[in-house]
């Protein structure tokens, strides 16, 4: 915010005729909490696209911009020769809000809801949150790329995997704790970044800032969080872990600044996202509505007009899609954080990674957000840990999976299979939408809970005894189809029925 | 009972004005069969949470009490002190009982029952009991660990098996006999442990005793059945089988007791369950209903409130999550019983327990109710059997098989890659739960007339032709998933359809 | 029928109420074709169970003895003494038809039958048989035993296999005519043996006889056929092919009788039934409904009563179980007819029929109405050739497959493998119960016209050129399931859909 | 047309009724455009039957001819002496229209159609031609051989294939470009050869060639196109590429003649269609109405009259079911056009083919049109690659496939694979149904867009880099099926429910 405008007196304020004057695209003025913007010049740079901005031309946006946008974003990236200072917002006229059916019964639905005690496992709260989510909130969650094959198999994997359980040990106390990048916690998950956090609870982040301390796990900052990063940092209590997901910015040096300010503000831990040098397709999101706020933060090239211009256009600033091999020495030389690649998809990667001497891997598609039919992490875990073991390469290097984790038992098989620890995203975002911090409590309460039992029934007292003598995992690679339906077979077959009752008395 | 009690005149009856003020955690009476007890202390300790109690303090808790504990349980586990004496029942103010709809559909969907002979086969009972059971009762016995993965996959492994069947074999004599720790039975199949039999029957346990005796198999008395296990013992006849299923006690003494007193009742084997050191999670139960009875017997753990004490709160004392390998020459040491593992899941368990000289395992996983993704027994059976083959070990222990077992060619293929028997659970509950003991008696009739049918259509005519030749099992341990559905390409395809009719006339 | 029953003057004729009196257990009459027949003594040896008899004790029978019996039946199984004589049928009270809701039905779907031109493929024959035929007896042609895993497996079967095919192979004529058993056929298949065809058609098997006939393939009789045997044989015309299917009776007199009179009428083949030495249990059948005809004919061991009591009357006289490899001698004996073994299901055996000089085997399953999860012909098929041709014995044998078979595709697929010929069955049941022999007629030549497009489309012009390179049958022997469905995660997806149309204008 | 016809006055036009006479087999006169033609001669001739001519016996023909005819067939394949001159129109009788509610209703649809903008990928293209286009026309175009299983299939088969992208490549800057048969296009697909053009839009197949033209890809004209090929050609711009996709006629003069005057006309490839000695069996399209016109074209042996004739009368003169490898010498001699040919489906041919020095194949199976359960041309080309390489052939032969390709990762994992490039047919004849040239533009902008995001996911910046190591294909070629459902376990399983809503308020 414009600090002269601050000391103006309220004769000074700007009327909202004056604001409304400035309403298309050659000549752009918008107001966000009771200031106003002149956005002209931004337009073709905001990551959402112009249309989003010139819907709210000489209009008050500030029920839309708030929940995607941190507070900090006008300070950082609109020049303050362009805040023009307060607004006298009883002089801006209101858009008659018209009555919507589906937000009606969305209200309906709310009132309705189940209480937490019915949450019995992660799916429960994704039950709950879409029926009771914005749904253009939900679609930007929930949505995966095309279609959606990815985002699916990424918990279908797990079931590929069977247990070898052990029985007639010792599971009286049962020990979930381990280390992760040096950090001891007590379940081997942590809260891995997801954007936007405003859209499905009003105080965003640091409410899983809050669950992760009452857990003792690590959260990984997003980078595209709709609290700041420091509002997040300054959410965590005494040495509560926290790491920095990092989207790298073609301009070096803002990343820098980024890296370095996270490492002074205690981070311990530094992911480099390197599944998306473009962000993928979400069709579910950006059908949800044309309009939609949540659909165009991210798909910057995902908008038709966008799309047919290429893909100069299509690749935002804020993601460098040049990003290569070559950066990694350079990131070794501003940060000492430890560095990890995040979002790592076969075992060459992984083998040059070890070489490149960064210290962890996220095997990871994005929670199928990127590209479909990458294969999940699970699988691509399977196929490396094997390698690093031939050439005793397994402690140079800590290996994370995310991608579908729902139940305790997917996080016992990623352990077994070689795993440092798992990152789980949509459903504490789901938890936290529909119950808030409770919901987010409960929810990794029913992980640890599920995960004691779990550790007990296949015969192991603390993590380190999980070996992957306790899986089978033989189905797990195979991706298959059945010959496609028979359908005039199955029309004509008649399929067998039990008992009848007798007709009615 | 307390004796005293018994003496008592009339006069000195309790009135319920006088039970109705002890309605709290803090002083908490309850009246059972007419007669009130303290159970304030016992609270904590009660396997079914304090909840369940409370709702009833200071009233008559016998309806819900009655199904779920066997007879002698308040003499065992309640101190004679707090045995309070008879209470004046007409000074009991009853529970308005509220109309409860579903309970009226339940009536009469009773009324509309098949009869008897409309069931063909073990599924044909389940369908009936899933209607006419109380719901409650019926997700107790109905529900799975979690996400009941592999209480569905029991049944299905066995359509992974397909036939090889001889022909020209003269079968016009078929003999199902065969011989189980040295007991001559009629049909290689025994009756399980399941628990809480009044929950389907208000007879309980006995019913089955008597349905095992017409058809010469053996009983397993399971630990937490509805009757006592001197009932269900006083109810056999002539020189019946039986064998226990034991829940091993923390204090080995109440163990040892237990052990030696089935001895001398005569019972036949020791079958130690050691694939519960905590009892599962069965959701679909803990959603039937909140105060439910069922669900929190053996939910120990499951309760929410009792979850989040954690893991000390989570384990019953009646199981030791102790136990282990180290227990097992204290068995051997305190029974001359043959001792048996039950829920053994991988071969090297088979291997160890071969070792240390047990006479038997069952391959199990608790009929799905502990571990999700244990694998079948059928499985892990056809993993055992080729090792114990190659060591010559495959007579030196006997293998039993359950979970799943639905038809006779299920029996059958268990049989023919190695099981000395199987054995059958819900099948005979919900047979019973329908039909009572002529729905048992019909159970097992179907069986015997399914499989002698069956060894005529392999080529067999006893149990000792049955080898591994007949089956295929070549997709046996094959877990996998297709690739997940292509939503938008089923949505456009235009399926094919028979010729249509001419519109009516 | 009684000779001097025929003689007798009408003075002489029974009275409907003298019949009526014999109308129980003890003392059992009944009327057939206006002649009364004493059955007392015959009722525990019918072999479609006493009951149904019982149901018309006293009574006329006809419309339910029709179709199912074949006109000698009464003068070879039931000793002259007990025909009665002629009864006046004036006299014999008329039960009242009941009005029945699902007849009327099935009236008005005949009247709205699609023509015979809709069909265009074997399943529309299916599909509208299904819509006109009798409940019951649609029941009994179209179930299979136990849970029908193996008669839906017949037809699956062929979806696993897939061609190969060759380009730029002069196709112009394709001749697709062959030999079985030295008989010249226009087309490989041949009409199997199926019983009770006056289920389907009043005519029963001779319209089968008249389309063989017509297309120039072989015709296999049943022994259970609703047609006398020599009316099927004196329907034939001219050089036209026929082979005999044997159910051996426990009396091998009456089998050399079968037999001898089946060579001395010129049948070219001898099939043996192996795979039923007891008939299955096909409980669609069995439920169809209690007192039902059809169900009862071939299920000796299905009905309830009869089943609890044992083994002993499970076995019909008609087929006898201890038929074995020592009797094939015998039967080389008795004729010189080329004899088969109907219902093969091993290699082994297929090799130990070729060193017992059998002329041929039928690699079936009975259309799975014997014994479920056997696995499919076609299956096994795929298993038999490759042994063969190692040992050179691939021309020692001719090789039959039927079960399962609905297109051209699947008679090239087996012939591709190896098989000389295969049969089919139900199809044509149903284009005959629904057009009569018009619809058979229709159905072989859709069949004809499939196959002569996909011999050009496979690039093959006659039958010796199909070869097991033509075809890719790696998934044919993967008898798998997927693991059972995620139900919760299921639930929570949000399934993708397509553009919306705009609401309505 | 008749020259003369055109300079005859008015006053000699034929009048209605006397056309209205030539009305039956014997005599029969059709009027197209205002003209009448005697078609006696022509009636067994005629490609489509007989029957869909007679129909139209002595009345205007025009509206059902125009659609499935290029412009220039009177003049082609119709003696001059039958050109009868021009019909007074006035006098003709027209047809009442009877209101067909299915017209209406699809007119409905029209009006609703979403706009385009809602389109996101091929997909939508074919949901909204569905609701809009004439039932006749969808049949025609979306229709596949026998049970379709193929056709479904050719899409599913790519769900089979899994990425392996690379990270941390620069893909800044994507190049799509490649060259096929010599020609730069900008990405590696090309518009394959699909029939009649004109059900789908009355300026038929002239649209895709604007389309092609604005991507710089390659059309391939059909010859069976709406337009004729000098009106397809002639709609090409500048130095737009096209090739010429060829039924070979019994009558080589005539092939000969097609074949030099593309060449003349700038074909660049000559595409012998080699997988349709025989058009196939689409019952979909067969059923979708007696009479209709669609399904007669190419169906010649579909109709059951003409089917029953038997092969003779199944093959139109136009395609030469006797060509074989013989003449491909002759092609090469009458052509500088590099010879391809489409629809091999074997690797075996794929070496004839090189050895016959041709200058590539298309795998393919005609779009599952013609023989079911060929497999995907994706699949062909994963058993073909391999055999090439081996022999240091993969650069003698270009490479093409096409069949379900729907989405860019389609595209991919053919390069990745091997193939030079994919064809692209259905989609864009949806598209064009759907929203004329517009939609063909948009399809081919989303392919774009889709591909141009999907490179840079897969760490590949130029179609050079891609290569086998991106892919994993182990599922491919497993045609498998999943063991028969069990019907009644099924029905007897409660599936879990997510919590519940509170009960309306």
């Amino acid at each position: 915010m414009n600090r002269e405008g601050q000391q103006q007196p309220k004769a000074k304020q700007l009327k909202g005729e004056e604001v409304a004057k400035h309403n298309n695209r050659e000549d752009c003025w918008v107001i966000v909490h009771g200031r106003a913007y002149d956005v002209t010049a931004f337009l073709p740079e905001h990551p959402g696209g112009p249309n989003i901005i010139l819907k709210y031309a000489g209009k008050d946006a500030t029920e839309t911009y708030e929940p995607i946008h941190p507070p900090d974003t006008l300070d950082k990236y609109l020049d303050k020769s362009k805040h023009l200072g307060e607004v006298n917002m009883s002089t801006v006229k209101q858009d008659q809000k018209e009555e919507d059916p589906d937000e009606q019964e969305r209200q309906e639905r709310i009132r309705r809801m189940p209480i937490l005690e019915q949450c019995y496992n992660l799916m429960d709260f994704e039950a709950v949150a879409r029926r009771v989510m914005k749904k253009t909130a939900w679609a930007y969650y929930s949505s995966g790329a095309d279609d959606e094959i990815t985002m699916r198999e990424n918990h279908t994997a797990f079931h590929k995997i069977w247990f070898r359980p052990r029985i007639l040990v010792d599971v009286e106390k049962i020990d979930l704790s381990t280390t992760m990048l040096g950090t001891k916690v007590d379940i081997p998950f942590y809260v891995t970044a997801t954007a936007l956090g405003k859209l499905g609870n009003p105080e965003g982040e640091v409410i899983l800032t809050r669950g992760a301390k009452k857990h003792n796990v690590v959260q990984m900052i997003p980078t595209l969080a709709s609290c700041s990063f420091d509002e997040i940092v300054d959410a965590k209590e005494g040495d509560q872990a926290q790491w920095l997901q990092l989207y790298v910015n073609r301009d070096r040096e803002i990343t820098k600044r980024i890296v370095q300010h996270a490492e002074k503000r205690g981070v311990k831990g530094l992911f480099i996202t390197v599944d998306a040098p473009q962000l993928g397709r979400r069709e579910k999101d950006m059908r949800s509505k044309f309009s939609d706020v949540g659909s165009n933060v991210q798909n910057t090239g995902g908008h038709d007009v966008d799309r047919s211009q290429g893909a100069a256009r299509a690749i935002s600033s804020f993601i460098d899609p040049a990003l290569s091999w070559k950066d990694i020495p350079w990131f070794q030389s501003i940060t000492k954080m430890p560095i990890l690649l995040k979002g790592v998809q076969r075992v060459e990667d992984v083998i040059r990674a070890v070489e490149m001497g960064v210290q962890g891997v996220v095997l990871s598609n994005h929670g199928g957000r990127q590209l479909d039919f990458a294969r999940s992490g699970i699988e691509v875990l399977a196929e490396v840990m094997p390698v690093l073991r031939e050439r005793g390469w397994e402690s140079r290097i800590e290996i994370f999976v995310d991608g579908g984790i729902r139940r305790a038992t997917d996080i016992i098989k990623a352990l077994c299979l070689g795993a440092n620890g798992v990152g789980i995203g949509r459903p504490f975002l789901y938890a936290m939408s529909a119950y808030g911090l409770p919901g987010v409590d409960r929810a990794m309460q029913l992980l640890k809970d599920e995960m004691e039992m779990n550790m007990r029934l296949i015969g192991c007292s603390s993590i380190d005894q999980l070996n992957p003598s306790l899986v089978d995992t033989r189905g797990l690679s195979l991706h298959s189809t059945t010959v496609p339906a028979d359908t005039l077979g199955l029309n004509v077959y008649d399929a067998l029925a039990g008992p009848q009752s007798k007709s009615k008395l």
